[in-house]
């Protein structure tokens, strides 16, 4: 059990604070959401200096919640804890503090099969110390309610802009400082260009490498259907290494795809590999599948059917574990 | 007269919030600053979704301080809003919030000539809000006590590294998505960099483009001396449309030095620009004007005379106003 300064509402997101003990251990100890928790000293606040995951945790039929591919998600935690030489809590730690805010919104509210919450894993710097002092991270998991997927969004589909993130596709073996492959707090321009594309008549953005490569959506995966020579189903994602995040909802969806037959495909893709394909979606843990109706104004298909059975794969939720480090197979296709 | 939760203690820092009041206008308070003040889903927290500038505050001979350029920080801090679309205080907000914190540090402490504050203003998108609902930005300062500058670590010099930015010098230009010229809080690329150069042997970094431009230091302006072919000084900095942050204390020295008759240069510039230089160095509001001594590992001249002179000029503090936007020169040396 863990301690408590507060006691959820019903509907109200539920924060789980991960304290470092008098040992030194993080106890996880539920607290308000809506009090402050962090200074302005805070690097999290002050320079974006951490990491976050975003995970989904559904209902099943007694009400009872369980968070979909922990193992994925603490394994590019951890990963991206090294790229930011951050020390975070071992996995678990965070399993006991997501349990317990699991159990804690369960107790708090009448529960149906199906119910969603969105469960936030963070940890910053810290305050400031002096030389020498050891470094006291901030970390803490948020849970809070999240919408069922709209069927009419699933069927309607995005548009997304193509927009140039800047940085070219070898850069990430080159500047391990530029942390391509972090999930870190530093999200300013994510935002940016999702506000660009908004303002443009778009809903969401599928970043371009400098050089013209696919890479990802801000806060997603980009995948591609297609059928190859053969006429065989292929699902394409782009080239992992050319500096994007490590899709934990793309390693669900690829294992399921490739149990059921299918061929995979790990870029590089470029622009022109959108013509032709059966369907695009842009994929996340929380959204989940999203067909994109629309790149740059220009109407795609969309194939309803793919999606429920990509949709469909997810929800089956096959932890992919950490197995998530590195691409399987190269396809100079 | 701000409203106060506090009383400063003797060489702590000094907490001013802009907390909204009834009309909707911030208004000043004091606060605790090591006591929290930001909740967990602050978007400065959560997202690096902000804005800051950091300025130096000097205690004349009456132990009054003064915060050096205020025009030239609140003008960038301006410039950054509109970049990131957010509503930040007015100018006479900050100005009037400026002046309780350094009155209250003054309350506080026996202060002496040429004590120094760190003046950080900080702005972030604050907690989410529903749709159709008014942003509820954070705003704060914090003014913390500065060392004085350390005689021997100027003499002595820094070693940087040259880092790839991973951005090449057009991309300011046609994707603001990427807010290269707002100083936003997702700095975790920054202090990634810094770590980098620690690890190997460098104090600090300056950062070149893909394209093979250099651009600037992670938190400085790069400044460089030469002699042309007339051997009349020159003061050189790099091209600020590649993508840099304009530069309050670059702006300070070149005013300065205009005035003593100097030609100014701003960039392009590349690598081997720094090669038969008189001086390099790397100019900030708080640290001042550190000359360079090695360059990935080669070692520069370092002329003592110089930096005082342009130490001198930083001093003599003549605000440039908010007339940073835009070099006054372009210089294809």
């Amino acid at each position: 059990m863990p301690s408590t300064d507060h006691s959820p509402a019903p509907g109200e997101p539920v924060l789980v604070l991960l304290t470092a003990g008098p040992g030194g251990a993080p106890t996880p100890r539920l607290a308000d959401p809506a009090a402050p928790h962090l200074t302005v000293t805070d690097q999290g606040a002050t320079r974006g200096d951490g990491l976050f995951e975003t995970a989904l945790a559904v209902a099943d039929a007694s009400g009872v919640f369980a968070m979909r591919k922990p193992g994925a998600h603490l394994g590019r935690l951890a990963a991206s804890a090294a790229a930011l030489l951050l020390p975070v809590p071992e996995a678990p730690v965070w399993e006991e503090a997501i349990a317990a805010g699991l159990a804690a919104y369960a107790d708090a509210n009448e529960v149906a099969e199906g119910d969603r919450l969105a469960v936030r894993l963070t940890v910053t710097r810290g305050p400031e110390v002096g030389p020498g002092e050891p470094p006291r991270p901030s970390a803490w998991v948020l849970l809070s309610p999240a919408a069922r997927p709209d069927p009419a969004e699933r069927r309607a589909g995005v548009r997304v802009l193509l927009l140039d993130r800047g940085l070219d596709s070898t850069v990430a073996e080159r500047a391990p400082w530029l942390l391509t492959g972090a999930k870190t707090l530093s999200y300013a321009v994510n935002m940016a260009a999702l506000r660009h594309a908004r303002a443009h008549g778009a809903d969401d953005v599928v970043f371009t490498s400098a050089d013209g490569y696919l890479l990802e959506g801000p806060t997603s995966t980009l995948l591609i259907s297609r059928r190859g020579a053969d006429s065989a189903r292929r699902l394409v994602t782009p080239l992992r290494q050319k500096g994007i995040l490590a899709g934990t909802s793309q390693s669900v969806i690829f294992a399921a795809a490739q149990a059921e037959g299918w061929a995979l495909g790990y870029g590089p893709l470029v622009p022109a590999d959108l013509e032709g394909a059966d369907g695009l979606w842009l994929v996340s843990s929380v959204r989940g599948v999203l067909p994109i109706r629309a790149v740059d104004g220009r109407e795609v298909p969309v194939d309803q059917e793919l999606t429920e059975l990509l949709q469909g794969w997810l929800d089956a939720d096959v932890d992919p574990g950490d197995h998530l480090t590195g691409d399987p197979v190269r396809d100079e296709h």
